[in-house]
């Protein structure tokens, strides 16, 4: 799945004059009257002395996905999707979204209450424009709830608001005020279970050693954690408090020295059982962390704190400035565990297999229903192909909504499929299907565009200008300290040649039993300051893709590992270079062989080999699988003008490194 | 050239923390006697009330060359490397220069009186750390005259600087007060010359539109240029008071209301001929600029100011905060003068083929005496370079110093070549050839690599890896607003496959009978927030490099123009690609086919059929060139596994297309 964090910033930031869009308001079945929840709001808002509220869709820790406790800015909106900002004034209510959502937003959003603002689209005002202008005419000053608010966003809005003399103020969560409990979701008392050590491959004391050590190195004397992905792996925990995610609620504050004064976690003890708490760790109930926060921030010996740039701006608003170890960064955690260690790079490789053959059993299947006339739709297909994926070991749930995307529905980038109107998938469409899975030992993002019938020109043309730049992508080499933004290009320059072109990143980092996205690598064209330099040990996606818009859409996704290779001989400069480890053919009927370079059509054909090596064996009672396998893993017609010639053959991919490969891929597996 | 600018930036920063380096200083014949000169310094420190004194290389315009005249810096030190800066304590005396001039400070540095301090080598502090540690010593404040210092610099040291409660303190010219008349060089006084409007392709007037028109889309009403090739583009005037440089020292001030408010040009009356003023324009003398920019800045109906971020610190103090246009940007006229306009692209063109025939005689020349047993030194080889030059119509100077390296030396980035040292050319070894030309109609900057024997593997191997990065990024296809960032990578990823690195940037703007160095345009892997994205009309280098310390080094490097190209069918984007515009075939001798892709071996031949139709016909009278010309552009041989299939074909360079090109050029010229 592709990451779409950056883009949006940018979507966002554009600043229109007009003001609001003038769409009709159709109420449908669909909306939420939301007209008593909104009286309800402000008159809370009253009661606590503000003119203007903004919801954000974050929880406490700025996670990707919320549970349904957290869902405030759906329930006050009846808008579900997952990205959108609610600005409530004493006299108007706004949404805004992106136009991934835009036809979601029209079903769902109450617009008789609402009005929707389509960022990005000429005329719509930006968050913070619109705020400014409220404000200006609003007497009471504007308001959030600060621990669901970034830092940053605060910061900028602040900035913003400062030039007509107004700040905002931190107010108590009003929709938790109004939102009664019969109506309102349950919060998770799922438990948290230990991760354990045959997977994660370092104890909690190994991993607490890097991270101060990365502390001292910074000359800070804590840090506050408040990113759950990265408390998972600190205390080598896993939850069940996020739908994809396998986090739970929690905070953390780790000092420098360690052994003397303990890390201190924060979780809610109902979830956690007293004989799993991590060793040489302070376990406190999750509301308690506030207040040793405070004692952290005035304990004298303790003169500087790395928080994370991505804080919520109740912990950032909470340490005074010159405690703060500035400019903000990513937290010491993030960079540490996107280097993985060995045992996290061989669960992340071995799964691979596991979810190779739970997709291949799935196509499989797939033909067999299309040749025997039985119809299979959208929604039907994700939930055979997680049966398929439960049959695998160590699997626990998918890392994320799957997309699947029968035909023109390919073409929407963000397509989330319903029962109600899941199209069929049929011989004569596109079929695009991007689905992950978390496993104990790894996570997983796949994405593999199929066509069951006989494709169009232009389908095979755009597949296969994707497909090289998935090719390039995986073929390149580069010395350390370079970024991912320096290759992006390698996956568009195909594409550009047919004027065609991608809106997404080409690849984010994968976590390890956590979040399908995180970072700080990721391969993507614009600039972003947190980013960091490509390095051994990380894992991403690659992922380009081209959307003809209501016709078809194509996306191919590997998962690669980055490696070392050799250092320069001229200067001892360490070079890396990307190990695929997704096992899952492309489409044969789709690829045009007349537009591949040689190295291509080669790498193609040695993937397609040691796909075929890998998997033939564990499929080998499901004919289906086999037959779907064999006929993708066949040599590549050679055109009559092409040789064998390997131009610029990439290192270490010569037959005898190949062969040595998969004897271990199926001796580990 | 290669532009080190940005590398540099990175190298001076990095700050260590083990004090100075520590050379043995062993005086020399070369060494100026600084001792009087540093007590005579000394002595006007404590008169103006300061401890310590930052000498810059920089004039009053941040020029990257300067006039004798404003050579303080050589003056004080004795070093005479274009790079360099000095600080004077009471006590102690450094200069930080960067690896390039090592060796040169070293021998012209007073050692005596002069701790060398080598940007970027392990333990030898910042200058802005150093600065912080000797103020911290001294009761008397730190200073330095902010006309020769950049106000981005002097922000920045004063950020450290308040950590130990200091600030910089701005004083008059000191080194101006001791540098005796007969000591030092007159300022020049050469004529400034009208830039004739068959060359500018617009009069003052038309340019005056594009600027204020930015600036009213800014909401500025005024804006200070201080950059000469901003000012010598404005007002189409060209002049002779730098080396390699056609500008004159001047300053500018322009109104957005431009009718109204003239805009003010401020010029040493006595080189500007009142027959010439631009029209519409008031001119006055040099040294009115600064109480005119006191009017402006306190002029009620301005508001917003807009300066560059380049602009002395003696600028920006004078202009309140809030009347800045803020942060600041690159000025406008750099944006549009980057954008050449279809008179000025049809220059750039046409002189190339003239710098072509230059360089062809020349090497027919130098192969013939080499033939002939006579033999050439370095410095010999860039006279008689510059003799074919200035035989071409419109040739005015070279656009700076040729780097002409033969053997070991061209291994040597920024190697300067003297006659008393100069190293002998020879059929044994490679030689480099790195020169650019001043023409009225246009700037030039070529590079190529020459070997006149039978050249070793690694040689050809090594120019084989850079010349795929030349014509891969020649050959790139991208949508409007892609950064050159995007596409560096394409110069360097044949050489990585071997373990290959350049530490230069890839490649950087040219200006028209204006600066070989100009932006905001580049192509290069780092991050800088000034640059812009490539569009139509801008002219950049292309010029990947490999250097084997002490062995040999290689450079190619073409010039390019960025051009449209259709717009995508699927969604209206427009593509833009290069037109690589240098006409001098590549080294035959030095090409190495086995690692070409077919896309390449095909850019290979058909650019020398192109260059041999351009060439031949007006190489006619010199068989030595001809001869040159013919072995250089002869058909690759083709290699038995290679087919002439060209793959990836680029748009416009069928054949019909290069007919068209080659038969246009020919009536132009």
């Amino acid at each position: 799945m592709f990451s779409v964090v950056v883009a949006l910033i940018i979507v966002v930031s554009i600043s229109y004059v007009n003001g609001s869009n003038n769409n009709v308001c159709i109420p449908t079945s669909k909306q939420k009257n939301t007209t008593n929840i909104l009286a309800d709001l402000r008159r809370e808002m009253k009661n606590v002395g503000i003119g203007i509220y903004i919801v954000f869709s974050d929880d406490e820790h700025g996670s990707e996905y919320t549970q349904s406790y957290d869902k405030r800015r759906d329930w006050i909106t009846g808008f579900r999707g997952s990205s959108g900002v609610a600005l409530i004034s004493l006299q108007t209510a706004a949404l805004w979204t992106d136009s991934r959502y835009f036809i979601q937003a029209e079903e769902e959003l109450d617009c008789t209450n609402w009005i929707l603002m389509k960022s990005g689209n000429s005329g719509v005002p930006n968050i913070v424009t619109w705020l400014v202008t409220e404000a200006n005419q609003t007497t009471l000053p504007p308001g959030g709830t600060t621990v669901f608010i970034s830092s940053s966003w605060w910061s900028s809005a602040n900035t913003a608001l400062a030039k007509i003399g107004k700040q905002l103020q931190p107010v108590d969560d009003l929709v938790g005020r109004i939102w009664s409990d019969n109506e309102r979701p349950k919060e998770s008392q799922k438990p948290i279970v230990q991760h354990d050590i045959k997977y994660a491959g370092e104890n909690v004391t190994e991993k607490l050693v890097r991270t101060t050590t990365e502390l001292k190195y910074a000359r800070v004397q804590a840090t506050i954690i408040s990113a759950l992905d990265e408390i998972a792996w600190q205390f080598n925990l896993r939850g069940a408090d996020i739908p994809y995610n396998p986090f739970f609620k929690s905070y953390a504050i780790i000092y420098t020295n360690y052994n003397v004064h303990q890390p201190e976690l924060f979780v809610n003890l109902a979830q956690l059982n007293s004989s799993i708490y991590p060793i040489g760790v302070k376990v406190f109930n999750y509301t308690m962390f506030w207040s040793h926060l405070n004692a952290t921030v005035t304990d004298p010996t303790i003169q500087k704190i790395w928080i994370s740039n991505r804080v919520s701006q109740a912990i950032r608003s909470l340490i005074p400035e010159n405690r703060l170890k500035l400019p903000l960064s990513n937290s010491p955690i993030k960079q540490i565990k996107s280097h993985k260690n060995l045992v996290e790079r061989q669960g992340m490789r071995d799964c691979q297999i596991r979810d190779a053959i739970a997709r291949m059993k799935h196509i499989g299947w797939i033909e067999k229903q299309l040749n025997n006339g039985i119809s299979i739709n959208e929604t039907e297909s994700i939930d055979q192909l997680i049966t398929f994926q439960k049959q695998q070991n160590k699997f626990q749930f998918p890392s994320f909504q799957a997309i699947s995307a029968s035909g023109n529905r390919a073409a929407i980038v963000h397509y989330s499929s319903k029962p109600a109107t899941a199209r069929l998938i049929t011989k004569n469409e596109i079929y695009l299907l991007d689905a992950g899975s978390q496993y104990l030992d790894c996570t997983t993002d796949i994405t593999r565009t199929h066509h069951f019938g006989t494709p169009k020109d232009l389908e095979k043309r755009a597949y296969t200008r994707v497909l090289q730049g998935v090719l390039d992508i995986a073929d390149a080499v580069f010395p350390k300290r370079t970024y991912g933004r320096s290759l992006d290009y390698l996956g568009r320059m195909h594409l550009y040649r047919d004027g065609m072109i991608y809106g997404h990143s080409t690849g984010h980092g994968i976590g390890h039993f956590l979040s399908v996205h995180e970072g700080p690598q990721r391969i993507g064209s614009n600039y972003d300051p947190y980013e960091r330099p490509l390095d051994d040990g990380m894992f991403l996606s690659d992922e380009p893709g081209f959307y003809k818009a209501n016709d078809f859409g194509i996306r191919i996704e590997n998962n690669m590992e980055v490696v070392m290779t050799n250092k320069s001989i001229y200067d001892n400069t360490q070079f890396l270079r990307f190990n695929t480890i997704t096992l899952i053919p492309y489409e044969h009927s789709l690829i045009d062989v007349s537009l591949l370079t040689t190295a291509q059509y080669n790498a193609i054909n040695q993937y397609h080999m040691k796909v075929a090596a890998i998997l033939e064996p564990l499929l080998k009672d499901d004919e289906a699988a086999l037959k779907a396998l064999r006929s993708r893993t066949a040599k590549l017609e050679l055109q009559p003008t092409m040789t064998s010639k390997p131009l610029n053959k990439a290192p270490n991919t010569n037959n005898s490194f190949l062969i040595i490969f998969i004897v271990s891929y199926i001796i580990l597996f």
